[in-house]
């Protein structure tokens, strides 16, 4: 964060000036949940590889705008296709000014984002964001065909989340290369580092949602149980499971137990199978594989930023 | 339509390819919608637009299903927003398959789009199309914070539908003349014949809201009166009525007369008040605004089919 601290402030003055718009209730919404506590992980990841590459201009402060605008476009519709009512703490904008609302904006966020690009001119990132965000969409809908179908295999759950998370922190990142004109060689790398990344951080999150207290995670703990989501910690405890444990995790993801206890009870089993454990451990390997990805890069102040982000990606679960 | 045949035929063929996704409930549910008996305005205005400047390239068939994609993704939300249950005469896909996957799959085929113009690789398109796209959410917002309200005024209401209709009728016709490489005074006449046709379009469609059978609109009559949408026949309506009809239309846009009886007594006043023959009378004005943006251009068939097309949306309403 004190690395790209100035062109941070860069970034939310485009974010703030942008998210503008005679119609009131546009900031409005929008600012709630953009003004709300983010952590601006993707802008910070694209500053944070422009740094990298030694990059001294200003272009990417509205790229990463761009990235945080797409970020929140897909977190407004999240929220309201999980009908989530928390969000980093804070009451949902769906919750407070309805669905309607909430959808609308995020598709005047996500124009927004395109307008931004398109100022700024590159056609390489156009076709590098246009594709991630094709690409997150269907991650979301393939996510929602498989929620509540506890036979999702793990490698069918990989795809999803290389989808829905990954896709935009490795797209985030790529970007800045191609800002910077760097070969294409630090374009794959970066991209590499980003997806990696992305899937560490998808990991951890679905652990924090059987772990953690509202305080840490902003949101509810259990929302991926009550919805029925499949996540790896699921996938791993169901694979381990006794005949009756396998049948409690089936009408517990079909929905039929999704009480308090239930959750205590799911979250008991998590914990004996190691099914948590474990997938902290497939976090850290993919973020060693993040790390990795950084190898042919020289020692400098952003490398070691970008390694410290894996660190706190993982860290979180701690 | 007989004029542009070939190019449909192209660009059916873009629109059929592109929309497919290993997630099938994205072909699935957006071939709902697109093979669904939809008129193709837009991408045939493109078409029409590109005709009209001589044009014989392909360039245009990609862009103009990127238009219609947007269209496409618009409705998707629209109905969402709406809770509508009907469209183009067929049960709506958030009726089908839930308001989650319209959500989604509408947010998949506008990333879609602007991965086909970026493809196509005209910055100016990018330009014309990213902004057309955050105007219509811009309109579509404004439209839901006048939702109820009776004391929208005609100003605001021709605010609203410039941006949620006409937007993208503008810019589908913009395009061509970017494509053809015409002159900026080709661009900006073809903007302002797209923008007349869209709002005399609108103008039409609020009055079949009021006038017509379920299976001239294709959608149940009577929707906008349930949804409290202040339309300019309501808005004439109101500004002529005796105080006992206002007080009828205050509590009719806020909900509380929803009826059959409700919706044929406002049917009764619209007609009384001539408020349903005026708005067809500014609809044929701004029908004549669209007309004289074309003056410019030499006779020809596409000319005489732009024109046509004029007639085409406000023949509906007889």
């Amino acid at each position: 964060m004190a690395l790209v601290a100035e062109d941070m402030h860069g970034v939310n003055a485009v974010i703030l000036e942008r998210m503008q718009s005679k119609v009131v209730l546009i900031p409005e919404l929008a600012g709630h949940l953009i003004a709300g506590g983010g952590k601006r992980m993707r802008p910070m990841l694209t500053l944070g590889c422009a740094a990298l590459l030694g990059y001294s201009g200003t272009r990417h402060q509205k790229l990463a705008a761009a990235v945080e605008f797409i970020h929140t476009a897909t977190l407004l519709h999240d929220d309201v296709v999980d009908g989530s009512g928390l969000r980093r703490g804070k009451q949902t904008a769906n919750l407070i000014w309805g669905n309607p609302a909430s959808v609308l904006v995020g598709d005047f966020l996500f124009s927004r984002a395109f307008e931004l690009m398109v100022e700024d001119g590159s056609l390489r990132v156009l076709k590098i964001l246009s594709h991630a965000s094709a690409v997150i969409a269907e991650g979301e809908v393939e996510q929602l065909t498989t929620q509540r179908r506890i036979e999702t295999d793990e490698e069918q759950y990989l795809t999803i989340i290389s989808a829905k998370t990954a896709a935009l922190f490795a797209a985030a990142c790529r970007i800045a290369p191609v800002v910077a004109e760097a070969d294409e060689e630090a374009e794959f790398a970066l991209e590499r580092y980003g997806k990696y990344l992305g899937i560490a951080f998808q990991l951890v999150d679905d652990v924090l949602d059987y772990g953690s207290e509202q305080d840490v995670m902003g949101k509810a703990a259990g929302d991926d149980f009550r919805d029925g989501k499949v996540t790896l910690p699921v996938i791993l405890a169901y694979a381990r499971g006794s005949e009756d444990e396998r049948s409690f995790w089936r009408s517990a993801m079909a929905g039929e137990r999704a009480s308090d206890e239930d959750l205590e009870r799911a979250i008991g089993l998590l914990r004996g199978s190691e099914a948590l454990s474990e997938t902290l451990d497939r976090a850290r390997q993919y973020g060693r594989r993040a790390l990795d990805a950084l190898a042919g890069f020289p020692s400098s102040k952003a490398k070691s930023a970008l390694s410290e982000a894996v660190e706190f990606a993982i860290s979180r679960a701690y």
